[in-house]
């Protein structure tokens, strides 16, 4: 893995930076002592690593301390940073090709949108010449502003592959959330190729769609609401809670709001509710299900209970870029 | 319990808020729906409540969106607030006179030093005429710029009770936690009166100082030490951490520091080392002992350790006001 340590190295220098924090999402942290110590063979500064959960280039955890941060595993989100930030992006060397081949058989359309994560972005150009080998027609997206690269996907945002027209999508990744976030936000098949483990798959969204919709219903009995706005820099969707308090409030219901860093179970003890609706990331209503003792909605979720939006209506929370 | 309604009420129009954030500890968490409700009935103001863990003064929670935060149930840490907060204390009403007249029977010297904490901080003179109406002479002591009120003790900051000289100690107030560090930090015996129990005891340090060698002991195996720093506003002991993580290395230990808002074990997974050292809040040390898989050390422990302190000179971990 590519944590770039001679780039860092050169940003410390060329800043005279002195203390540096260095934040890892979950699966890297692991990695955060050895980089450190590596960064310190190689140039005299102060080095913190940030113990704090982090999911997403969304969760920027400066530090008053440190002169220089570094962020690594995730893509930048254009203009989010408040202060000097340094992105290592920690690409994927993984051959995705062998993957991508396999999940010829799967597709079935002719026009092919390629999606991905920051880890294999820079080997979409290559997935499309293998998919146009094989004689598909293929488009690559450009999202909205809080998207970097082409192609690229964020679990709360799927404007790259809604900007373009195909039949279906091909998704080259691991894990499955990200496909079904562009199947529910295109309506169209998702095809997998996980290159890590050489599978691939079809995104199945019947499965969370009956998920979603039961805790839907069950939140039809809920009376009293507590709406959640997430603090870390990029999910602040304060405008959003507002609204959906005023909502509720119009229409009978009783709802409060709650700031929150870091949204778990066991913070929301201290809050009794009915039903939560999360502002926050949106992959927490939806990874996070089996976690919360009352129902977890998103907010188009939340707008479908209190009666103003229609079932049938159902679209995933993202977070775009205004 | 009286939350000030309509003092927060007059600040609000005072300071024309438009958004206000409530911060509550954990437990009074769950008065937050109904206080911001009140607050609603009188005074057209957004309320947000926080949602983060609280357990002082020194942990303020602004939030970028709210124009003033009310932080509940603490004194002021003088100085430490960065912006703009209203502290409502949340004083008990219960009568403490009962329980410290039960506490006589325990108390053996003759000058006798009270302290407690705010919840009961204006009840101190009336204890001091009834211990000095049964023949006692009674000290009430200032602590440094960290404690607001005269006999104050916060769970970091004994210093009320060092800056006076008597035999023994009368705390008044629930828990053990601040009777045995007022214990601990002046080595004198300490009767705890707890008014809202009716029950008085005797702190025992005996089996907290066991507990707390044999933690020291367990962790003299360790090679590596990873190193808390707490980015609380009133927890930052950055300096401390570089002090120990250096003195660590020249010692042939291996050492790292990690920043973190929050000390729980399940964050604490993903930074593997045979001890941890705790720089934030120093109950965490304490209070959490069972929770973590490896040894969790203050400072002053570390330093035993590490063999920069004498085994003998065991000393509670204070934040004192520089």
């Amino acid at each position: 893995m590519d944590f770039e340590i001679e780039r860092i190295v050169a940003l410390v220098r060329e800043n005279q930076a002195r203390v540096l924090q260095l934040q890892f999402p979950e699966g890297l942290k692991r990695y955060g002592p050895g980089v450190a110590k590596r960064i310190n063979e190689r140039v005299n500064v102060t080095v913190l690593l940030s113990g704090n959960p982090c999911y997403g280039a969304c969760d920027l955890d400066y530090n008053s301390e440190a002169d220089l941060l570094v962020h690594f595993g995730h893509a930048e989100i254009p203009g989010l940073a408040a202060r000097r930030v340094c992105f290592v992006e920690v690409r994927s060397e993984v051959d995705v090709i062998p993957t991508v081949n396999d999940a010829l058989a799967l597709i079935t359309g002719q026009r092919v949108g390629i999606v991905t994560n920051v880890q294999h972005v820079h080997k979409l150009d290559s997935v499309r010449r293998h998919l146009e080998s094989a004689g598909l027609q293929c488009s690559i997206g450009s999202g909205d502003g809080r998207v970097k690269y082409r192609g690229q996907v964020l679990g709360c945002n799927y404007s790259s592959a809604r900007a373009i027209d195909v039949d279906e999508y091909l998704y080259v990744g691991s894990g499955t959330f990200h496909a079904l976030g562009v199947a529910l936000a295109t309506g169209k098949r998702v095809i997998i190729a996980d290159p890590f483990l050489r599978k691939t798959s079809v995104a199945d969204v019947e499965l969370i769609m009956k998920q979603r919709y039961a805790l839907v219903a069950k939140a039809m009995d809920a009376h009293t609401f507590c709406v959640l706005v997430g603090t870390k820099a990029g999910q602040q969707r304060f405008h959003l809670a507002y609204k959906l308090v005023e909502e509720a409030i119009e229409r009978g219901y009783d709802a409060y709001t709650v700031t929150i860093n870091e949204v778990s179970p066991w913070t929301l003890y201290q809050f009794p509710a009915e039903a939560y609706v999360n502002t926050a990331c949106p992959r927490i209503a939806i990874d996070d299900i089996t976690l919360f003792k009352a129902p977890m909605l998103t907010p188009i979720e939340f707008e479908m209970v209190i009666g103003r939006r229609d079932l049938s209506g159902y679209a995933l929370d993202e977070i775009s870029c205004d």
